[in-house]
């Protein structure tokens, strides 16, 4: 049976797969010696190196990046912690990421918790496949993970998300600028009764979105915004519609702190019939997901940098391992308004088209 | 300067942590027998036991994953190599396989390939960190692709397509029936002309879905479905409707090989105008994602069973590894139909509440 043996090769049981230990013994050199052989740039004696190469031939060795991990400490993997996937922005991160490791020779280890199981417990997990960094995104931060964080035995970004006075380093969008972007926009549109649906409580990315839209409406004269949850889910965002048109006087402007809520949102309006969107009511998103640009929705909404926010991550992950100053840093990075048919055309704002 | 000693703990350097070789050393056992004590289930004296377990506390030794795998050969990983997740229905795959292995303490490790990348070219990395198997979505399967899984030293699962021919297990819902289902469906709806929107030319499940969808139309002595390419995207959606709006004869019915082409395609009605969706035409898409579910698309479409697919594709992984008869099987699981707004109720069908 051809197809049997095929498939139940030496290389599948894994018995005679030759190891970095047959091949020191054949070579008569010491097991490092053969990691430093299949290493690039590590210092080694040509004439070693060439009895390493035979050897390994000779035996069909080839270099596991585990086993060599364990040696250099370099695995060749990320953990990247993401504690759900249901906002379509995260995928996108997760590709991009994966894309960006992947053009180094490097892999993502995905770390998912349960249902019910705190993030804290996957740290240790990861640790202990010896991966190179930590990449924290899309999660509830307790003070029990930062402490956990702070004590890790290699780097650790939070990715979309900032903890204050936290030991941890960090790469966001600047969500608090976004927020006053956004105001600042619904203002000269002639907005004046604006509302605010926000993620789930808690969340730096909903708080400081909310605060800086806050203070770029306090700034123009205008009264605090009107507010509903959301809970960062497209549900959410239809619930908070129908929350803020019962009002006495609804609002003339909605700015969901994501942009899935958003999309719910004009779902919302649509359903409940009554205000026109943009000529009544304008609505604003934040992230520019692909869906945002979809002609049923055409929302007007802040896109993050992914890219370079993914750049930055890995910048501080390479730092880190390089042994430069280690100090954790929190960078913040501009997005921008991109202007759709959900919203007005503000004075000399230039329209993305379709 | 307290925190920079915190973060250069001696866990950080690596240089103090103590192996397994240390503890064998001091508790005068094998490595092997270190191993053994600290896995589950595995035969070891209760005295050697006692003995390693407190070598291990004196010199604050943690087992290793990755150095048990290389002792094992279970290093705990499984590899999922996906080539995009812009189609919605990835990620949601993607989150559920992490889920169900983080339950079996397994991990993900996750492979996308650069652009202009083969595929073929992640397996062998794939192997080299000794995953313990692989799992094949979201790709274009070339026949070198087939012959690296062929001989793959570990289990390898087609997850959502099949190879005809191919000596590689697969996991997939039973596109063909699907679209078989549909078009008794149109047909029960009266439907007389009926158009399909294919995916990529050369993946499984539009042609599965088309050869199906095509002979349930034949069965009731309708012609061959319209056709129209929508790569399986939503923009190819929009284009698809644009072309087949454009026709002398529109169809009065379309069924795209996808859920975010149905999108596209509902969105290309509605810009389009003149046919009303779904007193002209009927429009149903495949997968069941999120969105389709969303009061602007409120899309008919066919549910993939993703739990039972992951189930499955799982227990293939783990009959491959317990040393079971490993043939390679193929699995397709039945999906159903979800009935919404963009088509009008069949005589029977239950409709499924907002």
């Amino acid at each position: 049976m051809p197809k049997e043996s095929k498939r139940r090769s030496p290389l599948r049981s894994g018995q005679n797969r030759a190891t970095a230990a047959d091949v020191a013994r054949a070579a008569g050199v010491s097991v490092s010696a053969v990691s430093r052989a299949f290493t690039p740039g590590k210092s080694i004696a040509q004439g070693t190196k060439a009895r390493v190469l035979r050897a390994a031939d000779a035996l069909g060795y080839q270099p596991n990046p585990l086993a060599r991990g364990l040696i250099t400490r370099r695995s060749g993997m990320v953990a990247i912690l993401m504690a759900e996937v249901s906002n379509p922005f995260y995928p996108t991160v997760l590709e991009t990421f994966a894309r960006a490791l992947s053009a180094q020779g490097k892999h993502v280890m995905l770390f998912t918790p349960g249902e019910d199981e705190p993030l804290e417990a996957l740290l240790p997990r990861a640790f202990g496949y010896g991966v190179e960094g930590v990449v924290i995104t899309s999660a509830k931060l307790t003070s029990e993970m930062m402490s956990v964080c702070a004590n890790a035995p290699v780097p650790v970004v939070l990715f979309n998300r900032t903890v204050e006075g936290a030991d941890v380093s960090a790469v966001c969008c600047d969500n608090e600028a976004g927020g006053r972007s956004i105001a600042r926009f619904l203002v000269q549109g002639g907005r004046r009764r604006a509302a605010f649906v926000a993620g789930l409580e808690g969340a730096s990315t909903s708080l400081y979105r909310e605060r800086g839209f806050a203070a770029g409406l306090a700034e123009a004269g205008l009264p605090a915004p009107l507010r509903a949850q959301g809970g960062f889910t497209f549900d959410g965002g239809l619930r908070a519609a129908t929350e803020l048109l019962a009002l006495k006087t609804p609002p003339d402007a909605i700015f969901a702190a994501n942009d899935i809520m958003a999309l719910g949102v004009l779902d919302g309006l649509r359903r409940a019939g009554g205000l026109r969107v943009p000529e009544d009511v304008w609505v604003v998103g934040f992230d520019d997901i692909a869906a945002s640009a979809w002609p049923s929705f055409d929302l007007t909404t802040f896109r993050q940098p992914i890219n370079r926010m993914i750049a930055e991550t890995l910048r501080i992950l390479d730092l880190a391992e390089s042994g430069a100053p280690s100090s954790p840093s929190t960078v913040l990075l501009p997005g921008r308004l991109i202007e759709r048919g959900s919203t007005e055309s503000a004075v000399g704002a230039v329209r993305e088209p379709f």
